[in-house]
């Protein structure tokens, strides 16, 4: 494994795109438990101006529970960041930290089950932020 | 790395352990953006009893603005979680998710000098809970 997130770049502004994220991610049975507006973060604190973007730490707690019960370490991992980035021009850029990152750090059986099942619903979520754009494409 | 946390357990109870880690980030250079209290969490979504534990979003603004100017991706790296958990009988663990595993999956210098600069921050602010927890000891 040579990567860590799960990206798409789709044809949604960003306002757009965090919306319907966010509404997906429940579709797929997540919690948003944490927001970070990173761009206001660092504007506030540092004075940068960096692209438009926020992080979402999504949760679903039946998998949280079950990485928990087969290692408690895992809450360091917890929730899972799901970034949405404006590109500009009306696109955005979603990377999610992929769960099966957890795979190279715990053997457990139960830590591989819940990275899969949890991997499985937010590569659909992302494949499904792709179909929205692609609507919205098609209607503009 | 066979390891993804810096791991302490202390001599503190969870409550104090979580305000002394809160003060300790600060003086690290870090700010918490983000609070879960997992255990209520669970209990509130699943009806399930986990020992009490609050995982701490950490994020020094310098060093995120770094880690982004080399590789956005990072962005579902952040912030940096600091889990407290309760242990019973007086004591307390502390996982802190390590920054060096960012280095597995980001070649860059900027990347490494971000995650040593963290890491080095995160294990003297590690060290400093475990102090406190000595003097609480001795004056027990």
């Amino acid at each position: 494994m040579t990567d860590f997130t799960m990206t798409v770049t789709v044809a949604l502004p960003y306002d757009e795109a965090v919306a319907r994220v966010r509404d997906l991610l429940g579709e797929a049975g997540f919690g948003v438990l944490t927001e970070i507006d990173l761009a206001a973060t660092l504007r506030a604190k540092l004075g940068v101006e960096i692209a438009p973007q926020m992080i979402l730490g999504a949760c679903r707690p039946q998998l949280a529970h079950q990485a928990l019960q087969a290692d408690p370490r895992l809450a360091a991992m917890l929730p899972c960041n799901v970034v949405v980035a404006s590109e500009g021009e009306g696109r955005s850029r979603i990377d999610v930290f992929d769960p099966a990152v957890m795979t190279l750090f715990s053997d457990a059986i139960a830590v591989a089950e819940v990275a899969n099942d949890a991997r499985g619903r937010l590569a659909g979520m992302l494949a499904a932020v792709g179909s929205a754009a692609e609507g919205a494409i098609n209607a503009a």
